[in-house]
């Protein structure tokens, strides 16, 4: 009887690691259970779908079942929910959601790769249809059929994360009004205060109402929110407060978790399980600036670890080497971008710093199209190690938070990236790269 | 009697230089002496004036004498050509070019920042107005004038390099029939063969005739291009064949040259001569990556060579730790960009290499405005060290040129390329960066 390989979840890290595990063991029998309907599918496409960006929700699956059947031998099964794992019997207790039974289905190795959820805080009225958390298709489609009644006037976006920022510049290019809340005194709180600021000026110029410092309390019956400064219309409520990992399943398997209840990995994805890996959202993830565990819940990190998982379960040896906490957004024409750690978590690491910021523009001053851009970088001091750079800026600007990312994990220092030879034209950049010239700040400040 | 710095030339190495010394002694007498009319422009800017994309000349000027005189106290006179060095005397002999009279000024130290100047082949007919290298702001407002005359129609680009790329695409602006000839087999030759392709086809989408193996023989009596392929017609040709640096000022005075004739300069841009200092498009530069030494006439690098030549001058220490061999430029909206080794130079170098390429999309593949973006690596065998990368792009892709740059100066290997953290959202980058897919190729190709 050949080995089988049990995947709980089928989306990125799933989904990457049994076509990982099946390119490096044509032997192994592969089985994925997926409790929604749809596989390998990008949920970071969803604000687009709700813009009208995407066409159809279809358009959001990388691969369907089939195609992972018919191209690598994967049994992926949809509407399969693992509703316990047994260790020591080494089996998963699987419910077939269409068919509304109950089997077994023993495993020699185990992926968990159950991601994450919306965090939904227990308001009144938060179970209500017109008030959803964005995180699977199911969502997408959900928010897309109450989008399009027409009825649909008034959009309250709890939260201004990623999630926030993204579904409040989706509704506004509907045509809805638009009112963002947050609870804290800024958006985007993985940036420091004064580029949140930049962030919020953009949200506010393409229209979107900011209530910042502002608490949701409740929602009314069937429309309408009540925040901490007073009751808000809406038609529908965007949840995009965050997300937890899916770790419920792994702990009462007794598996260990750790950063944020996340599922605790080592470098190579295995848990503390024999056999057992995890990846994806439900996982912690190393941090290179920070030398933490954290949880951060991203499909390019969901991927890497994925194909890690699925490479040491197939017998190969591979490491996953960690991150530095990259992320970007678009508010519209506006790109926000962030690597490393923002003053907060620096002075939470012990790590005393200096600022290097720079107003900048995309291109040459001179140059038609130019926008303006603004650069952070931070510099540990005593070292001028770069440890942190932010990006607000439009026309494309974002992708520089590239060069900070590489030059952080390659441990350089601020000298090192103003020496960088970086590339310059009058139509794609100043003489003087705006990361260069934030560098060159933080030199100065150093001393 | 104060020390006298004397700078020759007066554009972004010895402007830089001048600045920065001024900054690090306040004691010092610095006198910059520059042939043209203008100081510390933006050459880069000249086809964007002829295109109308720049309003005026005088957009493209940084700094104006009457600025540096007042912000800086360096007297920087225009108009004024220095004729010889006399190394022993330590004094130059200066030509005021609009009194017509010659004088001799000592220096304690001395900047040679002489520049470089359009490769003009011995050819018959060469040296009529209507046949033009682009260097100095006085050639942007010469072709400038050629071209706003009515008479102005069919222009012949000579040469395939960044420069008659991007005149070419300015006069196809203007509404002019452009023809870039060109001697070789591809445009843009310090890419390799496969990517120069892509380059040749924007040109003919953008609607430029292009003469591949093309011979220049002469220049007609007021008009046409006699080439090795029949006569072409030209009411103005604009010669883009690469630059030759203006080394022979230094030569004649005992100065050693080196790499293609280039003044040879040390890590502190110091020349043969004591106290005498070279940078800027006149002098070599050390490649990070060939370990040698290189001339490549480069905007940004004069403005590092200028900044390291000013801090040494003024009794600071500063090193320039050398280039990697970034450039970019823009074909209308195709962004053509390359760093380390290209094949060729790879050979050269006698550099065992895998190729990594990847044809991909600069936005998530489902995204409205994506475009498609071609990145090449390559990697050396046996360590897998990223030693080169080339990106031909749409929609900004080129940028994405930095993060190459930035992991070869940091001697990563494709592997590490793979595993960096690079920023993902749809609306900027598919879900792995093109970059990552070229370096996950050329993994596969290690083996």
């Amino acid at each position: 009887m050949s080995e089988r390989l049990v995947v709980i979840g089928g989306d990125a890290a799933g989904m990457t690691a049994a076509t990982q595990a099946r390119r490096g063991r044509d032997d192994l029998e592969i089985v994925v259970l997926e409790k929604g309907p749809w596989t390998s599918y990008s949920a970071c496409g969803i604000p687009y779908l709700v813009s009208g960006d995407v066409d159809r929700v279809e358009d959001l699956v990388v691969r369907t079942p089939q195609e992972f059947r018919d191209k690598h031998r994967i049994d992926a099964r949809v509407r399969h929910e693992v509703t316990a794992v047994d260790l020591d019997a080494r089996r998963v207790e699987v419910r077939a959601l269409e068919q509304g039974r109950t089997f077994l289905l023993g495993f020699d190795q185990l992926l968990i790769a159950t991601g994450a959820r919306p965090l939904q805080p227990d308001l009144p009225g938060i179970d209500q249809p017109w008030v959803r958390g964005v995180q699977t298709l199911a969502d997408g489609a959900h928010l897309l059929e109450l989008a399009g009644r027409p009825r649909c006037r008034d959009v309250v976006v709890v939260g201004g994360g990623y999630i926030g920022l993204e579904m409040a510049e989706a509704f506004v290019q509907r045509g809805c009004r638009v009112t963002l809340v947050e609870g804290g005194e800024q958006p985007m709180r993985t940036l420091d205060r004064d580029m949140a600021r930049l962030v919020t000026d953009a949200l506010r110029k393409h229209g979107v109402t900011v209530q910042l410092g502002t608490r949701v309390e409740s929602f009314d019956q069937g429309g309408g929110v009540q925040t901490s400064a007073g009751r808000l219309p809406a038609d529908l409520a965007v949840l995009g407060l965050g997300v937890v990992p899916n770790g419920e399943l792994a702990a009462s398997a007794g598996i260990e978790l750790g950063a944020k209840d996340a599922i605790a990995v080592d470098h190579r994805q295995r848990t503390s399980a024999s056999g057992v890996y995890a990846a994806g959202d439900c996982a912690e993830v190393f941090h290179l600036v920070s030398r933490k565990r954290a949880h951060i819940a991203l499909g390019t990190i969901a991927n890497k670890a994925g194909r890690v998982a699925g490479i040491n379960i197939a017998g190969g040896y591979a490491s996953f080497p960690g991150v530095v906490g990259t992320a970007i957004t678009r508010v519209c024409s506006t790109e926000v971008a962030r690597t490393g750690l923002s003053e907060g978590e620096a002075a939470e690491a012990g790590i005393e710093y200096v600022v290097g910021r720079a107003e900048s523009t995309t291109r040459a001053g001179y140059f038609p199209d130019t926008a303006p851009i603004v650069v952070k970088v931070l510099a540990e001091v005593g070292t001028g190690r770069l440890i942190g750079g932010q990006i607000v800026g439009a026309d494309r600007g974002g992708k520089r938070i590239d060069t900070l990312a590489t030059a952080i994990t390659a441990g350089m220092t601020v000298h090192q990236v103003y020496d960088l030879d970086l590339a310059y034209a009058p139509a794609v950049s100043p003489l003087w790269d705006p990361v260069q010239v934030a560098a060159r700040r933080a030199m100065t400040a150093l001393g």
